[in-house]
């Protein structure tokens, strides 16, 4: 009856079918997205035997579910029983880094601070930063499309991808994009398979940009009385061109200072600004925040001081956690509506009577508004759930969007149609059907 | 018999019909590109004008080119005498310029300079500075993925477009992306349009990053013996981040010196790099030349030199026209085969007797030889057409490409299948008939 039997004898090699393990491999870090834990796991080991894999499963209509670490939070890597896992854990070797032409060739498997780490010697830096970087896969990041702190400056995770391998769910192994900085030989195939969350194809190998590592960062914290006065303040600081600029509210605020007092209780919003260059602005950078309303604040080229400064910033999520379950959204709002949102967001917080802290990146507007129950309070984690959909509407209102870098996966799926016409969705659908016809690959994820 | 009287009563509006202003409309800048006045011409005004004009073209399969200033270089804006030309020049209203959120939306037929020119009171910058930013659109420099100087520090035009508004074959409006700088909420459609010249659908708006203004640069120029050391100084100093990079052969250098004598009559190659920003480097980029064999060179933070340090560059295609009859190739190889590119090109010129002037962007090995044969030497021009193509061949036996920034259009049509799979052939081919059903978009150009 099981299929694995026979796709052992194809490969070669063994897939795990224990239940304890598979059932670890057959989620994300979503709470509440469903999943069973799937029929198999393969570790792949290369493009060739994930294609004899998926040549396999098409005939047979086996699901196919790709996962790197294991790191996404909105359910994209979780499977069902009849699915096979391909698991890209194994495909960890960083093939080239080629400093003359800026680029690194790397598996999918590849930790991206291994790989940045691995350019450091030769002075060049792979700069996207999700805040997963220590232990989620390149192959995971571009799949996603992640995110990070260096997007205000640097761009997300596409613009940092020259050329992908990708194996098709017919077998076929493909390369899009080009190594060269420039390409416009094709159509832009390669940009469909980044944030395509695995429907698509099996991203195996990745040729990504380096870039000249920057200087260690120069930090500015500033306190606000308010949130409006801490927005209006991060939307004047983008003239800087920041690595980094965070804004954090008032109740995360409250739960860092419970946990870790850093003695910025007074405050009700703050704002974190880097520089990697131009640290000569840090004084104007600082004037600017005075005129907006700024308690207090200081600005430091000190590389000793930078780890205390964004401190606040790095327990935010684990201090809300602290306090109970919790329900991280991510959305993205245009900057300058960065305060309304928040706003919106606190009156939703009093409605439901839930916890709801807000942080993220000011720069870009993608904000992570963080929803708060009690554990094992049934009706309140219902009231969780109906807040994180009405913060997506809300965001969507603003002219916003239902996710800024953690993707669609199970979780939102039902939420993209509100800012998506029904010519994009069959759109979206035509793509998938040429690629994937016999819809194998991660189906029920990302598409409405 | 003709479609036009219909269509005029549909449209409410006059096309142009007139054969000796039609044909100046049918064909863009490429030499060589075949071409015949087109049967009508539609000064387009709104996407509703031209989904009513593409809903009648795709029932009785009239070919529709789409057009900006025809500055194109490929022939990818040329016609034939069945097509109706969809000219987007009076559609260039900036519609919203918003510096709080780094954003501005315009027509596709807006011209470049002119958005930079806008958003210059406002501190901001719009930076793809393609070789004819003075009159190219926003629309064409969309739909061909323009480069420009810029692009070895800020990427190509695709880095800089948040949103588009397309007109599909079938008459259906979409917008693809967000104004949002980050969305990962559907598919990247977008980019699918992005370089698609013109095939895929109509772009009618688009809603573009804007930038803090940089600073006036500083230039640095430095001569070299040969080309193969001033390649060797170019890939060098990318570390420093140069706003331009940029590098000329002897040939073009020659041809600059016969018709304005610079001074540089002694060098073998010339480089050129600009920085806008950490001017202090300007030091360490002259010692590492000089490291590399740099003859003489210089550095200015002096806006009164730019145009003075630059000048040889601006002139080279000029000085090369002079010589006679010009094709101006557009190639893209790993910077770190920029020399040995112009080695097989020199010799490519003493095969087949012809000057070949090469010069092009170091920085992203984005190489434009130029051949240069005598007006009406009917011989000569058949030895340059060959020597264009097989300058793609070299660039893609090095690991290169056949278009960096200028497109396939219609001339580099058969030299796509040189570096493109037939699965990759074929998958644009489905997106092709996915969204362009009909195939009356820009048929016969971009895809092989």
């Amino acid at each position: 009856m099981s299929f694995v039997p026979e796709l052992e004898e194809i490969l070669g090699t063994s897939l795990i079918t224990d239940p304890d393990i598979t059932a670890s491999y057959s989620k994300d870090q979503a709470p509440f997205a469903p999943f069973t834990p799937a029929a198999a796991v393969l570790l792949a080991r290369s493009s060739e035997e994930i294609s004899k894999a998926l040549v396999f499963c098409s005939e047979r209509k086996i699901p196919v579910v790709t996962r790197g670490a294991g790191s996404g939070l909105s359910g994209g890597a979780n499977a069902d029983s009849q699915s096979l896992i391909v698991s890209l854990e194994k495909m960890n070797q960083i093939l080239e880094i080629d400093p003359a032409n800026q680029l690194a060739r790397v598996q999918a498997g590849v930790i991206n601070l291994d790989l940045d780490i691995a350019v450091k010697e030769f002075g060049m830096a792979y700069l996207p930063d999700p805040a997963s970087r220590d232990w989620s896969t390149l192959g995971g990041n571009v799949a996603t499309n992640a995110g990070g702190m260096c997007c205000v400056k640097y761009g997300v995770t596409s613009h940092h991808v020259r050329a992908l391998t990708v194996v098709l769910s017919s077998g076929e192994i493909i390369e899009v994009g080009k190594s060269t900085k420039k390409f416009v030989t094709t159509l832009d195939l390669m940009h469909l398979f980044i944030g395509s969350e695995g429907t698509l194809g099996i991203i195996t190998e990745i040729t990504l940009n380096l870039v000249p590592r920057p200087n260690s960062p120069a930090t500015l914290i500033a306190t606000f009385p308010n949130i409006v006065l801490a927005a209006a303040a991060s939307t004047e600081l983008l003239k800087y061109r920041p690595s980094m600029l965070e804004i954090l509210d008032q109740t995360t605020l409250n739960a860092v200072e419970q946990w870790h007092p850093l003695g910025l209780e007074v405050a009700g919003s703050i704002l974190l600004m880097q520089l990697d260059e131009n640290f000569e602005l840090g004084d104007a950078a600082i004037t600017t925040c005075e005129s907006l309303g700024m308690i207090d604040g200081m600005f430091s080229t000190e590389a000793s001081d930078t780890a205390d400064l964004i401190r606040v910033r790095k327990l935010a999520y684990p201090a809300l956690e602290r306090l109970g379950a919790t329900l991280l959204d991510d959305v993205a709002v245009p900057v300058a509506k960065i305060a309304e949102f928040v706003e919106r967001v606190e009156a939703l917080a009093v409605k439901h009577d839930l916890i709801i802290g807000i942080f993220g990146h000011a720069g870009d507007g993608n904000m992570h508004p963080t929803i708060v129950h009690d554990h094992g309070d049934i009706e309140g984690e219902k009231r969780a759930k109906l807040a994180f959909s009405e913060i997506v509407r809300i965001a969507q209102s603003l002219g916003g969007t239902a996710s800024g870098e953690h993707g669609i996966g199970i979780i939102k799926r039902n939420l993209v149609s509100g800012e998506t016409s029904q010519t994009i969705i069959d759109i979206q659908r035509g793509v998938k059907k040429l690629l994937d016809p016999s819809g194998i690959l991660n189906p029920g994820k990302k598409l409405p």
